[in-house]
């Protein structure tokens, strides 16, 4: 935990609500307070640092115009959340983002329920949400105001349409804040993305001036709402046509673009905003990072670091053990390189990810053939599904936890079809400190039970490019999961690729005594077998079972028949997953009776929290230390 | 099957390919044989009338304009897919339609690899899977055309303004004909579509002619691709800034609208569209049920009808046995409204289904509580999120196969926050006719994994009352699932509703000799019950779990204990489900060793196909006589 101190101007009991009584040069210096100690904090914890510095005014102006405990603020996503919880009582414990026990780094009702009226972690929820507060509080007959802030980034989801097409339908009067940073993770993309950018604006309507004041006044709606605001500048007239016609094609007033981190612009236009009757969006530019020079610089790199020097905003490479590998997103990405270089019907997709996935290097090396569809996984696997009728050989890159956004377009569009598309899913597992949202600890369930999926769990980095390989020989679906940090592996130099037997796993610790086998998969794979060799005597037997569906049928039955006792070890809801798909087949094969069953993952009752992943894993018993433990206790029950 | 006679002009063989060489008058012959055979079929068959006959003129005039064995057509949902199939090599068959075995409701990429490129089912898929053949087509270096056909309702889907939105900003080129009839299943909702309705657009725009003109020369964009089609009459010129705006902000060409059941009108611009170098999107508008009056007069009746009298258009009230009740739907409505009648805080939500979620009473009774939201179930998720954390109760009516679309929203807004919304899922497990991408067969296994999600299943009418009743009470997430149809169970008259407790089934038949208990869930419950009424000997007891999730444990221990083999059924995909929940429970308690197990479900390996549904139960052994045989068989193994 960090030792830095939180400055007094934040600790002040009177927050948040003294902030509407603050004049201007006390917001300012508030502000100057706030970005020092999200760099700060941030530069220990790690964490969301450039979405947060976009958004120091946008939080104060809100703070300045509503009153947020009666008023609701729903922050989309909800990385750009560190302004607001250090203005929201949560000062004191800021030190605390992200660590196990502390802060969340995401808006979390059960944090604060007064101030966080709506938890975050995927994108382009905040308009829904909203929307639901604004009926119930029609429906409830109160009179609070309701404030959506959205990322430019964030409404390439479709979800933020669906949800702006019913709001302006059912004329609920809430506010839509339009953070346009020009950024998603990386830079945005998507025709709306280009039609909101300035210079494309500038350059249509730069000599466009005269029949613009006509048209304005001809048309009744968009004449008696908005000619008054377009009225008091020519940018905003010209801005209007452009930007504006979306929205109000949608039913909601339009204002902006304005300047987001103009404290006092802000303000007035909040003003504003706050007194219409009818759905209104504040469009607000705003820059990722402001305040922190490499942030600004890069905002990208920015987006989420795991720790800087604040001085120099250096970012260390991650300490590596030397006998771990480079990490399973890396090898990902040079094995696709390298499998793409010899196959030109390899294509890559991401939502928003480019970098986070590994794909980096394709992208440089083959644009033609990378498409980063923006943050809309829906889309994502139906156009890829698209592709792949076609011949092409599409691999979806998405993190675990978002894939779950398709899931419906996986069913329906690509196995229904039996399509060959293959899915790689980074980030698979206990994610760490982005915590709830982000875990991806259900895949194994929801992908293993459809039809013509094949699922499947590279032990380690030397294992993901023969089954990457081997996925896109089957010609069929198929789910390849893995987390992004490096395993427990000494990874040898990776030579050509291997294909790997359909339902086959390898034995890998074979025990003379046949009491107890381990069958691990994945990313557990090695801490289980660094368990079992630590152990006083080598009776316990390790199978890495690697493929989930199918699971090894044939060595199933062999090791159901040989041994005393099983245990299953799965980074993934117990519910469901490995364990279970492996008890209904020994339950079909009439193989339960003769063994004892130990299942080892992630709990079924509850959601994983936040915190570095090592810490979480012991907290839910699945580090080598606590494996080990159970492994031991399970055989005693066996003798 | 039909006897019908299919018309000589529709069993051409060289059809499809001559449309291209036949004169107009041709083409509307054509097109009344068409409609008519369309009628008859249907009206025996059943199936999706109006859609189908509001398409009859465009489905001609993508095949006079395209080749469809080189050009690539896409139809959206497709339930309007009935004269593509006749007029695409299966006329002959056309007597089959959704009959086990014969011709599938949708497009069907196995029914018809050449003409079928892509299959259907659930909504607003079309642009994305388009996109995805154009970048294949670019990558491939051939030049086929690609055309989406979308509908208006399904445009109220997020996941189109994704694949518009990334069409737009890659500039592929391609054609979206957007047929717009102003209905959804019914009548469609939200701002956009109010936005395209031919009468605001008139009224807005009624005095405004000269300003346009002037408007549009000084754009550069649209004034060279567009100046000249709209400048061809003043109707285009008005409506090109109402409907156009929107598309062209998302980089799409815009044309329209036009009639789009004027066969000569849609020729005419589908050629201009065709030489479109960018993406381009026409907007016709097209009655829904065109040629069949009762269709027209009534087309949300007609949108999917289980067949009629030709002549009439009498839509006979479905044959009940005198034993069954009123179906689950109707029930459902029904105790809503009771509830709700009581219950100021109780909200229905529905996604574009008023009534096929038999809401209708409802929606009558309490407007301002009634929420369509449209189709988009991951809005109306969320949506239903917002609204519980205010204090109402939401209750989000979508048959199972939708809510799929909705995956991350249940996980990510609903239960990690543990809200009180409660999910009804109708048409769960097979639905006949619809077929595959329809079964609602995968929801006992991705809702049961969900933390804080609790799940059940009435196993009749009487039961769901009061599983709803419990569902409100209990102040976090529930899922009811069950089917449209009547079950075999003879209901008694609801009076009040009763608390049930969580966890608790009920023990239906308990047979003297403790050999085989057969454990069932939701409306597999009495199928259990008749088979095992019928057997010679009753040594078979039944048990109704009710819940999946939880289990009902203490019972569970009880069986498992006390019997020598324990079945399970249901009807949900055998993987992850409650067969699945039930193994887990019973290893984790060590209980799996004393008794045998039979897991009776839907097939893990292969999606059910389309057809009546008791013959489809029949084919994948869950019908009452499948049932009673495996029941049998498995007590000949534990004796």
């Amino acid at each position: 935990m960090t030792d830095f101190n939180i400055p007094a101007s934040l600790l002040d009991e009177n927050l948040p609500h003294s902030i509407r009584q603050m004049d201007l040069a006390e917001k300012e210096r508030l502000a100057r307070d706030i970005r020092q100690t999200i760099i700060q904090v941030v530069a220990k914890n790690g964490g969301h640092l450039a979405p947060s510095l976009g958004v120091v005014e946008l939080t104060l102006a809100l703070l300045s115009v509503f009153n947020p405990s009666r008023d609701h603020i729903i922050w989309d996503v909800g990385h750009q959340c560190y302004p607001w919880k250090l203005l929201t009582k949560r000062a004191k414990d800021f030190k605390t983002l992200r660590q196990f026990g502390g802060l969340s780094g995401f808006p979390k009702r059960s944090e604060s329920p007064e101030f966080d009226r709506f938890g975050g972690g995927h994108a382009s929820i905040s308009i829904s949400a909203g929307l639901g507060m604004a009926m119930a509080r029609d429906l409830n007959d109160t009179d609070e105001n309701i404030v959506s802030v959205i990322g430019d980034g964030a409404l390439t989801g479709g979800m933020a349409f669906e949800a702006l097409n019913q709001a302006g339908g059912l004329h609920k009067r809430m506010i839509v804040v339009l953070n346009d940073n020009e950024m998603s993770i990386s830079r945005n993309v998507g025709a709306l993305s280009q039609f909101l950018s300035r210079n494309l604006a500038h350059k249509r309507f730069l000599n466009f001036k005269d029949s613009t004041g006509n048209f304005l006044k001809s048309i009744p709606k968009i004449g008696e709402t908005l000619y008054n605001i377009a009225d008091k500048g020519e940018k905003s007239l010209k801005t209007l046509f452009t930007q504006g016609m979306i929205f109000e094609a949608l039913g909601f007033n339009y204002i902006g673009p304005i300047d987001g981190n103009n404290l006092e612009e802000l303000i007035r236009h909040l003003e504003i905003a706050k007194e219409a009757e009818k759905p209104i969006l504040l469009h607000i530019r705003t820059k990722k990072g402001l305040g922190y020079p490499p942030a600004e610089n890069n905002p990208s790199r920015f987006h989420r670091v795991p720790g800087f020097e604040p001085e120099t905003g250096l970012v260390p490479t991650p300490k590596i053990n030397a006998e771990q590998g480079p990490g399973f997103t890396k090898i990902f990405g040079a094995s696709l390189c390298e499998l793409a270089s010899e196959d030109k019907k390899i294509i890559a997709v991401c939502a928003a990810m480019p970098d986070g996935t590994g794909l980096g290097e394709f992208r440089s090396r083959f644009p033609e053939r990378f498409i980063d569809a923006g943050i809309c996984e829906e889309h994502a696997v139906t156009f890829a599904a698209g592709m792949a009728t076609r011949g092409l050989k599409p691999v979806v890159a998405i993190y675990s936890t978002f894939l779950q956004r398709a899931y419906d377009q996986i069913i329906h569009d690509v196995c229904l079809q039996n399509l060959p598309v293959v899915f790689c899913l980074d980030r698979a597992g206990l994610v760490g400190e982005d915590g709830a949202s982000h875990h991806g600890v259900f895949d194994l369930t929801y992908l293993r039970s459809i039809p013509n999926m094949t699922v499947l769990a590279p032990r380690d980095e030397e294992d993901l490019p023969d089954c990457l390989y081997t996925a896109l020989q089957l010609n069929s679906p198929v789910a390849i999961r893995y987390p992004a940090m490096p395993t427990h592996a000494k990874i040898a130099k990776h030579e050509g690729f291997k294909l790997l037997e359909t339902g086959k796993g390898d034995m890998l610790i074979e025990a003379e005594q046949k009491d107890v086998c381990v069958l691990a998969v994945g990313h557990r794979v090695h801490p289980c077998k660094t368990a079992i060799k630590a152990l006083p005597n080598n009776n316990i037997s390790l199978f890495d079972a690697r493929w989930i569906s199918p699971v090894p049928e044939e060595q199933l039955k062999k090791l159901a028949a040989a041994y005393k006792g099983l245990v299953f070890v799965e980074e993934n809801c117990r519910a469901g997953g490995f364990s279970s798909a492996c008890l209904e087949f020994l339950a079909d094969n009439d193989l339960l009776g003769a063994c004892k069953i130990l299942r080892i993952g992630l709990p079924d009752n509850t959601f994983a929290e936040h915190g570095p992943v090592e810490e979480l894993r012991k907290a839910y018993g699945i580090d080598t230390d606590s494996l080990g433990k159970q492994f031991v206790n399970f055989a005693d029950t066996i003798k």
